[in-house]
């Protein structure tokens, strides 16, 4: 193993660098992993934006191949094909104990990529053993980082009281909106309506089973009431986060219905709570993923039932991250975008 | 029956006039009730504070004896001792064909004393025979308006998560806080706590069955995660409605509990919503009651469950209804103030 | 409309003969079809072999065409294709108040050709109208009489816990177990076995989404758990309702999971009730559907979700039902046998 | 300590002697019990009818002094007194990871006085420290054995659908069935029958808060029905375990409703399955408890809101243990009898 690797640094609010730092070494219980993709994610475009906490390495979605494995590693070997759930889960305290690992103690401190442990925007990430996972038949590399994303909207969907012939709303087609939009399709949803200000993206939507699709801007209210029997969606599956998309979807659902928020809201919103009363909605948090749901959405990969050219639109090499990054700050249109580590 | 009535009449915002008005007329399916006792909720409160809408006679918690049946109404007969339901539900939209009546697409609008149907503050009320209870054994014209707050606060324990055995927090300490902390506490909860700005209340609320009060003033966010099993309240009951308690609330509730909001928040609140997927939290507004929690809540008083004289503080006679929203407009130590409308 | 009718007759036990009997004639509120197809159904099969009640025309899974509108029906006009939810509910029970219309206190007692009111198994059959729908787009006179079974499946699996991705075995594959699995299929299903001892009905049933299939003679009890997980199926759909099934399902079930109990047993069945507190399993009976489950399945039809050629095995005329019944009555390959009425 | 104890110990069926037997020894992690009372559990007299597995020391309902505290064991010192959880669970399978531990896979396997680890009828015990428990205040060590059928019959309630105002029935007014009767009593149940051959246990029943009892001999099925809202009982709380008493919750259960069955079921139950479908119902198994669980129940003793004296209806010494099964293997009048270790 080199003794460097490059990697890239979040220096400071909007600036990442490529830097040769040390390459990690695998700790007992680790694998040293060469990094193939590392897909970026909306949260690493709100750190790059809100620059904290510096410096860092970005990444948490990822492939690679194991290049050593560490002491105490058993049943793993170097050269095999891997990914990764993004974080560490310890085990023991209450919500470990519960199935809700997604909400451990160590939620985030232990995860890769957000601020305490480097993430995999690097030549080489060290990786728990137990967070490493065989790509299934079918998998490739490329699409493996796929994975996080689409166990996260399977979470989403698996804790909303979902069943088999809804009527829904998916506010925002992003990769998580869009991936949302993939799961319900293929659960057996009964109507699917989705929202996004980007032409481009509400038209990946409809391929991937919306059965309408909205711009936002100078929408009525109500059309979601009358196309949906009546009565508006059963959930509305909010995938931004940002004030008037939790707005919107208070405003939607049906009466009695749920609010499921897989948007990570990180601006304050002023919200209006007698709807709540007057609607009796639900508005329920989504979170990560459990271990056995990022296995699912490996499963899902591998069953071919995910169309991964309609949500992977963009490949960049390390040394162009910083005008990914840039493109991905403003308004654009494209949904997920790899870096390519190695080739 | 004589052609005009008083009634209390909100003619502006903060101001209530009686006034001689006619005596309205029980219409098919309806019965007259001279009016005994009729509480002051805090939506009257927020209505004569805002005003609107105007003219109007407010009043939907009340007792009274049938004077006059009207066509059609088989059942009852006059001088029957009687409370109702606060409003009429259609019996035929999506929601009444769902066991949630609640929220009826009547809901408000043919609610009594809210706006369009005339409320009980007033000598005299025509009220829908559906809607219209006997009072069981052992409950008085005076109690019998508790009825209508206690199945508000029933409803909002139904509708939450809560079994014997959690442990919670109840956000205020008024009629609605009250209730519920009875409700709870005779519903084997775990452990709870309470809050109220008004040492008189949070006294009450002891009596009621919490373990402990808190004033909120300087309260640390972090006692009831020390006190709760270190993990926070699995359920905390919002009985408040304004932006602070809404945002306590959500500090407070365990990771993956929930908030269930009974209070009516009128005035737009700022929340930071990435709390709600860091702690998947679900939030639940709830509101009002079914026709079966109301009898429910009659059988609570009729078996001696509510210890009334915590809850009923004060009782003014009608020509008294200006003071007593003037004192409920501010702080105060009051619960339920009644206005008594005849002896 | 010709006075008299044929209709196939029910009258004695394993007794089916072409009668001549009056046409009947549309009351008020409902209209006179003339039936192009109708199902046979497991429970018809079962009547038949019992023989209770008689004399009887049998038949709710069926289509055809508006002939006459009786009295005080609107929005209908004759010459429109439609087909029926398969009875009528009240609409003011507590069920059918709490959104269960399908344990309404009419169900059986008012379903088209179960005893008391005549079948579709005839040239007409008079359908109050607000049973009547109308085919959407796409789905011809044929296979419109799917909606009833597949409507019966779609409730089975909404009335369960299932969830994207969970683990689930199918017990039966005849047509409620084959519709049972394309649901699962088509509804993000983590992995199904199916078991049936009909080497034709488990290719269907690999054809309709399974992974696996087996033949249950000889089958070991650890298979399942084996393959899922190393922990059992999450749900069992028991499709079938004769004892060795219930056992099969209760021993298969992982433990804490559920079976969902959509065969209706009409023989007692001795089980061994320690194992449901061992393994603190739910068992839940599903009947019937809810009329908004009956639209969903008209939807699914219409959006060419059903493979109609796995589950439409035969199509006979009127005059060969006896034969057909025989068929069904015994061992067999074929799924669903529709009776065509008219061509 | 003495080399050797007295322990009553199960040699053949229906013969249990006292025997000089080796007096354990605390290993890591454990602590000596010199045990003060020990309570019969139904599963002791099942295990004592049947023989299964001999040589045994039954029990697991006891308290008494620590003794002696094994290697590692730590914040536990000689002299206190202390009840504990009935077994031990892995920690680490699949159900102790989804806050289910008490159907682990070491459930009954590592329970004390089940077969494979010694129980507490025995002047010592060795107990894991993860399962022991202090004491609280107000909780002595006679009535600390109740706490583990009270945690029974907590985690039956917890794990039912009961929410405050529904109306239920308790059949069995055993040790479990009283202490179900106790926590829906004081868990705001809207209505409660209950039923027992047994007229000494009824009238108990009727003291821990049934509003009516019934002796199940000739009773008319209809009565919950006309008296529980002409619906029947939301729940029935199946305490017994006999094909005839589920059989009954089953008739008896509201169409839609559910029977959670705490009774161990060991004799095979004909049942006719097809009443599941008609009236949709659910059966849900219990099955132990957790250690929360057990927690609560030492609260709600600590509390005060047990009534030990209407539970525990005798206590004798250890020689007389013989006399004490004989007497519980036949019709009795009574509930919890202890068994007195030491003074």
């Amino acid at each position: 193993m080199e003794k460097n690797m490059k990697a890239a640094v979040l220096t400071e609010k909007c600036k990442i660098q490529i830097q040769e730092v040390p390459t990690p070494r695998p700790q007992r219980g680790q694998a040293l992993i060469k990094v193939r993709y590392c897909g970026i994610c909306g949260s690493d475009v709100h750190i790059f934006q809100h620059g904290l906490p510096q410096p860092n390495i970005l990444g948490h979605e990822f492939s690679g191949i194991i290049a050593e494995v560490g002491p105490e590693v058993e049943n793993w070997k170097v050269g095999e094909a891997v990914s990764s759930v993004p974080g560490l889960s310890c085990g023991s305290c209450y919500w470990c104990l519960h199935g809700q690992s997604q909400i451990c103690e160590w939620a985030l401190q232990k995860s890769y990529g957000t601020g305490v442990v480097p993430g995999a925007m690097a030549e080489y990430i060290a990786v728990q053993a137990s967070c490493m996972r065989r790509l299934p038949k079918g998998v490739g590399l490329r699409e493996a980082p796929l994975a996080e994303p689409l166990s996260v909207a399977l979470h989403g969907v698996r804790l909303s009281h979902f069943r088999p012939g809804d009527r829904v709303v998916v506010l925002g087609c992003g990769t998580i909106g869009l991936l949302t939009t993939l799961v319900l399709s293929r659960s057996g949803v009964g109507a699917m309506h989705a929202t996004d200000p980007a032409e481009g993206k509400r038209q990946r939507a409809l391929k991937l089973g919306a059965d309408e699709v909205h711009d936002p801007q100078g929408l009525s209210p109500f059309i979601f009431h009358q196309r949906l029997n009546n009565l508006g969606p059963d959930i509305v599956f909010e995938c931004v986060g940002v004030p008037q998309t939790l707005t919107d979807a208070i405003n939607y659902v049906k009466k009695g219905g749920q609010v499921l928020v897989l948007g990570v809201g990180m601006e304050p919103a002023t919200l209006l709570p007698m709807v709540w009363n007057f609607k009796e909605i639900e508005i329920k948090g989504s979170f990560g993923m459990t271990g056995d749901e990022y296995d699912l959405a490996l499963g899902w990969l591998s069953r071919g039932w995910v169309p991964v050219d309609q949500v992977i639109t963009k490949e960049v090499p390390l040394k162009e991250i910083q005008e990914a990054f840039n493109l991905l700050a403003g308004p654009n249109e494209e949904v997920k975008v790899l870096i390519r580590l190695a080739d």
